[in-house]
C-alpha cells in the first residue's frame, strides 16, 4: 500500500497496523518549498509502485492545510498500474466539486459533519467491480458489506446535507474565500512573521494554517477561545496532545513552528462580522503572547498567560 | 468460544468468520421439550468448556421466540472458568431489568432502536478490566476502541430512550403482557391446531411465536399486511430469505412448521384496539389459507392467494 505524510490518522494508524501484520506500506513524503508546500507529487507515488502493490490512498484535501493533492494524476497512475485507488475526500466535500471519473478514483470517503450534515454518519463511494472486503458479519445490511439496522436519521441528514450543498456550492465557495482571504491578508498586513503554511493556490476556500513564530499555539487557543474565537491547533482528532503536527512537520515546519501554528476553519455560518471581529483580536493577542516569550513553549505558563488574558 | 444455536446470525456469522480463521466454535444446541422450548441448559455450557476457550457468547432474550436465557447461571460458570462473558441483550433491552452484575456479564449489547430509540446507534457494556482489541485505527475517541466523530444524535437518543424505558419498564411491561397474554390466547383458543413455539414462562413480555400448521408464513404475512397488521416470519434481518427460521429448527419445528410460524411484537404504542382488530383478522385468513393447502407450500400461489384476499 501507498500512502502520503500528511494523511489523516485515520489512514496512517490504519498503515500501522497493516504493518503490524506483514502488509508493507510505503508513506510518501510532501513538497515542502513555499509555492506548492505541502503537495503530493503524483511521480513520487509512481516511483513507490511495486508489483505486488493493491492500494494506494491519497487524501484530497488536507485537513490542517487545506491543500488540494493532484488527485487526477495519481488516479492515472494508479488507473495505468491497475491498483486500487483510495480517496479521503472528508475535507473538501461540500467545499469544492467532487466527481469519482474525473478523479479516477475507486473509492473515495465523506463525512457528514464536514457538509453541515448530522456527526456519526459518512459515506463510501465504491466503483463497481472493486473488490471490498465485509469488515462486519451478520445480516446482508449495506450490500452484505456492514450488517446491522442502519443510522437511517443519519443516512437521510447526510442526503439532505449533500443536496444543499451540491445546490449552494458556488456561492457558499465565493463568499467564503472572500472572508477567509481577507482575514488572510489582514493577519499578514498587521502580525509581523505571520506566515501561511501550505499551497495558497491549490487550497480549499475555508481553511487558514497560519504560523506566529514566538507565540505558542496552545496559548494562543486558549486566549482566543476566552474571546470567543475558535481556532484548533492541529487536527481536532488529536485535541489534547501536545505533539506538533505530523502535518504541519511533514510540510517542512520545525516543532517550534509547527507549535506556534493556527488553524482558521471558515464555513456556511461564517460573517463578515465575525470575520472584522476576528481581525481586530488576534493581532493583539499575538503580541500579547510574544512579549511573554520565551516562557511562552512551557505549557503551564501558557495556560497562565491565557488565564491572565481579558475575557468579554 | 462458545455460544448457542439460536444466537442472531450477528453472533453464529461471526462465529463462521472465526472459524474460517482458523479459531474453534461450539455451538450448543437448545432444549426441544415443550415446557423449556429454546432454553439452553448451563450444564451444556459447562461441558463445552475447553482449556482455551476464551469467550462464551449467549444472547438474553431470543428475538424470535422472546425466550430469556438462565444468563446469571452461565455467568456463573463462566467466572470460574475465567472466561469472558458476553451477552446479546438486544432484544431484551427496554422490556425486562438487565442488571450486568446480576447477570455476571463481562460485555452486554444493547440496540436503540429495540427500546424506541433512534436507528443506527448501539451500546456495549465492557466491564473494567475486559480485555478488548479495537477493530479501527485513527484516534482516540471511545477510548481507543473506535475512532471517528460520534454518531452525537444517536447516543443522545439512545441515553434518552434508555432514561425513559427504565423509568416505563414496570408499567409497559404489565399493560403488554396483558395485551399480548390476551392476543395468544384468544388466537390459541379462535385457531385450531395452533401452537406458541418457546418457553412461555420465561420470556419477554412483548413476544410471540406461533405455528399456524397447513398455512404458509410468507402467505399469511402478506395477506396480515394486506390488513394492516405487521408481523414476520423470522427476524426482520432475513427477510426476503426463503429458508425456514435457524431458530425454529433449532428449538425443534419441522422445517414446514417453521414456514408456517409467525411472529407477533408488541410495544409501547400497541393499543388493546389494535388487539382486538389483530383477534378478528387472524383466525379467518389462517383459515382461508388452510382452505388453499397444500397449494400454499408453493411461493407463487402464496403470492396470489394473498393478493386475492380482500384489504382493507
Amino acid at each position: 500500500m501507498i500512502t502520503t505524510s500528511i494523511e489523516h490518522h485515520a489512514i496512517l494508524h490504519s498503515c500501522e497496523e497493516l504493518e503490524r501484520q506483514g502488509i508493507e506500506t510505503t508513506v510518501v513524503p510532501v513538497r515542502r518549498d513555499p509555492d506548492s508546500q505541502g503537495m503530493v507529487d503524483p511521480e513520487e507515488i509512481r516511483r513507490a509502485l511495486r508489483p505486488e502493490t493493491v492500494l494506494i490512498s491519497v487524501m484530497h484535501a488536507n485537513n490542517e492545510l487545506g491543500t488540494i493533492q493532484p488527485i487526477a494524476e495519481i488516479g492515472r497512475i494508479a488507473a495505468q498500474a491497475k491498483v486500487g485507488f483510495h480517496c479521503d475526500a472528508v475535507q473538501s466535500a461540500g467545499k469544492v466539486p467532487l466527481d469519482v471519473n474525473l478523479l479516477g478514483v475507486d473509492l473515495l470517503s465523506i463525512s457528514a459533519h464536514k457538509f453541515c450534515g448530522p456527526k456519526g454518519v459518512g459515506a463510501l463511494y465504491v466503483r463497481p467491480g472493486t473488490p471490498l472486503e465485509r469488515r462486519f458479519y451478520g445480516g446482508h445490511a449495506e450490500r452484505d458489506r456492514r450488517p446491522g439496522t442502519e443510522n437511517v436519521p443519519g443516512i437521510v441528514g447526510l442526503g439532505k446535507a449533500a443536496e444543499l450543498s451540491r445546490k449552494l456550492l458556488v456561492e457558499d465557495a465565493a463568499r467564503i474565500r472572500a472572508l477567509r482571504d481577507r482575514l488572510e491578508t489582514s493577519l499578514l498586513d498587521r502580525i509581523s512573521g505571520a506566515r501561511v503554511s501550505g499551497d495558497r493556490t491549490n487550497r480549499v476556500p475555508n481553511t487558514i494554517s497560519m504560523t506566529f513564530s514566538g507565540a505558542g499555539g496552545e496559548a494562543l487557543l486558549i486566549s482566543l477561545d476566552l474571546q470567543g474565537i475558535a481556532c484548533s491547533t492541529g487536527a481536532a482528532c488529536s485535541s489534547g496532545s501536545t505533539e506538533p503536527s505530523h502535518v504541519l512537520l511533514a510540510a517542512g515546519l520545525s516543532a517550534d513552528d509547527a507549535r506556534s501554528s493556527l488553524r482558521f476553519s471558515l464555513g456556511r455560518g461564517t460573517t463578515a462580522e465575525e470575520i472584522d471581529y476576528a481581525i481586530s483580536v488576534i493581532p493583539s493577542v499575538v503580541e500579547r503572547l510574544r512579549a511573554l516569550s520565551p516562557r511562552t513553549s512551557e505549557a503551564s505558563r501558557d495556560s497562565h498567560a491565557a488565564l491572565a488574558a481579558p475575557s468579554q
